[in-house]
């Protein structure tokens, strides 16, 4: 199959061609990137340049926090719902090769046999850059082989949600209710990026805990100044049971209505507009400062400068200096 | 005056000499750069690759929270315990030629008149990557220069204040008691970087709001995550007037609490030497960016393809490709 032909099955909705395209996309290998490149860039064309648009929710939560369930059930609701779902999943700490697709189906088992979900596991990866570029190559792929809604998911590790929250139409943070305190683990500016606080587990035990963690960051949401992308009440803190499949509904009620206000007050083709402009100067930046890390001679003299200044040995432009006239005239 | 000479002066505590020395450090003109370079490799040599530590404060709060008065007042007590404060203004917003003296002495009009206190107004600037690295020379030539604190000040813009974090030992957020809710005017993400919150104007009509304010973040900040680098209690809100002079000493006692504690557990040389590698990096990644904005013809072909990329037009990675081939193959 060329690279037409498979653009051309992917439009039409084939599952198969959509996992061999997102292989495609996520390998590493020069010719593969050349197709990669040319498939994104036909099925583009074919839409027109512009194409149905998913509405892309960013999640987040750290590891025990419930995101599986959450998807799982969120996910269901959906497909229910008529809609097509794909779930994806980035994960920059995992070194696993190939992905874990066993992993990730039975983490979300009833979701994975719905015919109207698609589930992909997070590509192998060390470099945060390296996932950036493929997760938004595979959105792309999603959005043109006509899904209504591309989940992507994080574990709660800081940059992976700047990168997440930079592709996404919105973005849900998902809480465990805090016995109080420190326990919490709240990262220090994720909250600045979600949309949609959900405090999960508000179901058993924990139902008063999650009642008053909620209240909570609703308290402290209140505190920050009001973002221009949102409407009146945003964003929002809500308590569910992933579990109990408990405000789930509601939670895609609150999404909904901050999708639509965005639609039409201009703010969601604004942002669309600016993460495209963003992603090609990211993708320019990348490809020059990629300069340092493709030559093992530059990234040894990188590391035993940087150890130099670390000890206070050179000053920091001196040294800066020394490895730039190296690249300027190898 | 030569090189050695100016290193020899500033090393004295020859104000003028400093103040030369900035201006030298400050300036854009490749030759200028050159000898700063020179001289600040030589007062590195001088002392033995270290030198004295100067106590770096990092200092941020929005326009109007009273930052001129509370360095005014605090610099005017560090002055009086026989210490020598150096301030430093980042401003990038400022567009100001040559930066305003007259504004920044007359808005700390007896702290200027110290002799033990050398304010330094903010250089003239567009580019904030441009001010970061004067302003780390600076920031080296007063500590060179035998200042026992360097206080950096910012207005509240968010790139700004991460990058006088990372320059700083310690970072202190002054805010304004709110009178609720969005007035307050939060950068989100602020709050990750600061190690003491200042609510300050604790005093006439608004001394309630000031309590319940610095309780609102007392109880925020315990919502967050403890960081390896604080000690029990922090990060920490307090509540000052600057204009009475209240509650800056019980501030200053924290803040050489928190420094004590950083130095007495490896953190802070851990910081210093993680800033230095990071300046050294970003020095080199500058350098080698400057290659997109040091010829026309690449900052117009930028802008024009980010114009189609942002309109659907082009793919973000093509468009990418482009320039990036440009660059190689000019």
């Amino acid at each position: 199959m060329n690279v037409s032909e498979l653009a051309k099955a992917v439009k039409s909705g084939d599952r198969r061609a959509l996992a061999r395209a997102i292989t495609l996309v996520e390998s590493a290998r020069e010719d593969h990137r050349a197709s990669a490149n040319a498939l994104l860039t036909g099925l583009r064309a074919d839409a027109g340049g512009q194409g149905k648009e998913a509405l892309r929710i960013g999640l987040s939560g750290t590891p025990g926090v419930g995101k599986s369930t959450f998807i799982e059930n969120f996910g269901m609701r959906l497909t229910a719902a008529g809609l097509r779902v794909a779930v994806l999943a980035v994960d920059p700490s995992s070194t696993r090769s190939g992905g874990s697709i066993l992993g990730d189906k039975t983490r979300m088992e009833k979701l994975s046999r719905e015919p109207l979900a698609f589930i992909r596991p997070s590509p192998s990866q060390t470099r945060l850059g390296g996932v950036a570029r493929r997760t938004r190559d595979v959105v792309a792929l999603c959005e043109a082989a006509g899904f209504d809604v591309v989940l992507i998911e994080t574990v709660g590790v800081g940059q992976s949600e700047t990168m997440v929250a930079g592709m996404s139409d919105l973005f849900v943070l998902l809480m465990a209710p805090g016995g109080g305190d420190e326990l919490q683990g709240v990262k220090r500016g994720i909250m600045e990026m979600a949309d949609i606080i959900l405090v999960n587990k508000a179901d058993g035990d924990l139902r008063a805990a999650a009642t008053r963690t909620a209240a909570d960051y609703a308290g402290a949401l209140r505190l920050l100044r009001r973002r221009p992308q949102d409407p009146e009440g945003f964003p929002k803190a809500l308590m569910i049971s992933a579990l109990n499949d408990d405000g789930l509904g509601q939670a895609w009620d609150e999404m909904q209505a901050l999708a639509t206000w965005r639609h039409d007050n201009g703010h969601w083709q604004g942002r669309r507009a600016a993460q495209a402009r963003a992603w090609f100067e990211d993708e320019v930046r990348q490809g020059l400062l990629a300069q340092l890390t493709s030559s093992e001679k530059i990234r040894r003299k990188l590391d035993d400068l940087g150890q130099e200044v670390a000890e206070g040995q050179r000053s920091a432009p001196d040294a800066a200096a020394e490895i730039l006239s190296d690249l300027a005239d190898p």
